[in-house]
């Protein structure tokens, strides 16, 4: 099989030679923790003595002498342009990983750092991704054998703060893009331990990524990931960070109030306070991407290989609105409205997340400058959705029903909403708006993987009001 | 001597047989986790075998039969009114110790939470009280022995959550109220590793607090301190909590925008937002005490006894305005002026810090209401301030310098700043406002006190710029 590949991982190991490069435990025998990864242990017995205990682990992909060349070249993009080099912290999730590949085809050198903990939550909650997902190991190695182009990948935990220096010292980003958190409102919501991992996770992580900045990088520029759901459903339109208010006969233009509405939007509000303030007091360069919804699996890059295939969610805890309400068509399950349904946000298909993060990379933020643009292209209400959903579903033959089940979040089911998004559009952002075709291939990616959908996941187990102190159990 | 008291700590069992009580451990052998403290194990070695190590720790008052009576009665109050249960966490601090003698004094059952991490920074960073405080346990005896009223005692950690869930379940408090957090903006600038530690302690801790009167409590109202510090200096007037906003011929009442300027009172923004949502999403009856920065040290409960002082603290991390001025100029040390000294804030005397809780428990927010207070008196300016203690220093005879030092903060130093702060007037509050009298008992405690100050604490030594990853040393 020409593109079969070892699921070996190889590893290297920074050498202390590299510029800048210093070991980790230098004044520690422990290698650097991570959650609840256990990789690095077997992964040096394998790799024997010659290892140093003490440096620093980094899987990268297998040499090239090792590769098997599919559709790509071999060359490098490193001689022939100047790469700018973009940290993708959370790089092997839903959008981390669509954006790796995407940054990295054009041209940019691409590092990912991540922990594996969304890989681990779905084996702690017993789910999957619709689409078989390969190891992050196998799909570098795909990627450099299609293309030529290598991406870095450093395991660990940016709440690990050694950890994180030392990935910042060896590749000296120009740009971090963080994915790197806890990013299920329902999760955030199961119960006090997982409240508290998702604030603890997100918060401190963000504050490590602003303290390794500030001390190793200083003009790196950070795009993280924040969300729309930070600003609630106001009775007013949503502007993009800020608003201008003019109140007893004065004028400021202040943050937007925000009125986030789960553990998991609490924290992207919490970073995008800390992040504001570090901007304000270090000079930061920051942009605060308020994304919106996001649907859609296939982009040009990950449509390159089987091995690429990125990961779609439709459980209840990770599933979002339209890629769960296509897989419960595909499989003649009831789209499952909650509540009533008139729920309004913003939404816009994978392909623009990757186009946003790359805008905002090659327009970077000023020193000193908290930029926030909302990421999304278009509005629908849950309704709306379903209703679209129905439709094309029909044009395929296939019979959808909607249910209307309990809502188990505490959210208006009927409320105004008008959020600005033109700052992106405004960067060049050419949207992929929601259509048939669109619609049609999420469909058919649905049906093609039906017999892999396990329908217990689908419907909400996780309730706002009802979540407690004690650990939840899950339902074997 | 009439009120000698022993050292020793009396430590008292929760028994299993106390209702609600189930003891730590039931499922763990190991005891609650306290931040720096290592005081069960000895104590439980005093008292040798019969204590079960399972159980709960709980330094109570000693009995009744051990002590001898000051000037109040060995009666209690529980017998002649129903006192409602209030819970003090963080009651060991300026402001907590002040508040909880103040309610024990009006009737209230009052316990005390509190881990002493408190002391535990002034041991770590070289620094102590101008007034020299008794220990908990002393403060708690003498105050059973002046008025016959008892307080309780729980020592422990709010990021403990089974030490948490045991107080709750053992105490069952009408009202909590949180001072509980670490409290100082240039501690939480110091370094990376005191910016995380700031963050969450405070963040995890209310967390759960929150939780834990969700599923133990449900009817207790949190009366949680925040701060005028999230608010910034914006250039519009600052609202209580809320801002009606109208744009774009649309309006809603909103949060008003916060604009925090450090990680500590960041962590009271994330606080305010994650109760927020709580009120809306469990019915969470809650006030945010907005408070301003708090001066002078004598209540009519703390200057009972001398072992019942409160703190005042003079040093560049937990010295605040006024009562930093005021040691200065005491020991002749010019009065530090951060920048050009136009920095407005509100103001409020620590016994109005206490009638505030008061009146906040006495009329307590309804079921799912996130109610909020500004909670100062007066506004001042640093440099009315330095001219306030300049002239009243004089009337006593000392030579009043004052010298501006570089500003190690980053924030405005001339803005326009006008906050509201009628709703404690409504409800009750008969200011003490900064007078001649307050001025001279304030200088004349530090003047009684100068042999105390050690003056190397005075000069500011964070920079918001300069704060680092590495861990700061601390100067001998």
């Amino acid at each position: 099989m020409a593109h079969s590949l070892s699921h070996f991982c190889s590893l290297s190991v920074c050498k202390k030679d590299k510029k800048n490069y210093k070991s980790f435990g230098e004044n520690s025998t422990s290698l650097p923790s991570s959650f609840g990864l256990q990789i690095s242990e077997l992964a040096y017995e394998r790799l024997g003595k010659r290892l140093n205990r003490r440096n620093a682990i980094r899987a990268t992909t297998v040499s090239n002498a090792k590769v098997e060349a599919g559709s790509g070249s071999l060359q490098t993009n490193g001689g022939a342009l100047k790469s700018k080099k973009v940290m993708i912290i959370g790089g092997d999730g839903y959008c981390g990983w669509a954006t790796a590949l995407h940054l990295s085809n054009k041209g940019y050198e691409v590092a990912i750092v991540d922990n594996m903990v969304r890989r681990l939550f779905d084996h702690q909650l017993g789910l999957d991704s619709l689409t078989p997902i390969s190891s992050i190991h196998n799909r570098i190695r795909r990627w450099k054998a299609l293309t030529g182009n290598d991406i870095q990948l450093y395991i660990g935990d940016v709440c690990d703060f050694e950890f994180l220096s030392e990935a910042f010292k060896s590749f000296e980003p120009d740009a971090a893009v963080h994915f790197g958190e806890q990013r299920s409102a329902p999760y955030s919501m199961i119960d006090r331990s997982r409240a508290v991992f998702t604030q603890h996770n997100n918060v401190i992580g963000t504050l490590n990524v602003l303290f390794a900045i500030k001390e190793f990088q200083e003009e790196c520029h950070l795009v993280k990931l924040g969300t729309m759901g930070e600003y609630g459903t106001p009775n007013i339109d949503i502007e993009e960070g800020y608003i201008t208010i003019t109140h007893n006969g004065r004028t400021d233009t202040l943050p937007y109030p925000k009125q986030a509405s789960s553990f998991y939007h609490l924290s992207k509000v919490h970073d995008s306070n800390n992040i504001a303030f570090t901007c304000k007091a270090w000079g930061i360069r920051a942009t605060d991407l308020n994304q919106g919804v996001v649907y859609g699996v296939r982009t040009d890059e990950t449509e390159m290989h089987e091995e690429l295939c990125n990961r779609l969610d439709y459980d209840a805890v990770f599933g979002t609105a339209l890629n769960r309400f296509c897989v419960q068509a595909a499989v003649g399950h009831p789209l499952t409205v909650y509540g009533k349904g008139g729920q309004t946000r913003g939404y816009l298909d994978i392909r623009d997340t990757v186009q946003c993060v790359e805008l905002a990379i090659a327009n970077p933020a000023d020193r000193g400058e908290f930029r926030v643009f909302n990421q999304f292209t278009e509005q629908f209400s849950v309704n709306e959705l379903a209703a679209l959903v129905t439709k094309a579903g029909k044009k395929l033959g296939l019979q959808v029903q909607t249910v209307s089940v309990p809502n188990p979040r505490v959210e208006a089911e009927e409320h105004y909403y008008n959020a600005k998004h033109t700052k992106l559009v405004e960067l060049g952002l050419k949207p992929h708006l929601l259509s048939d075709s669109l619609l049609d291939s999420l469909l058919n990616f649905a049906v093609k993987y039906e017999d892999r959908v396990d329908t217990k996941q689908i419907m909400p187990g996780v309730s706002w009001k009802k979540i407690g102190a004690k650990p939840k159990t899950v339902a074997a």
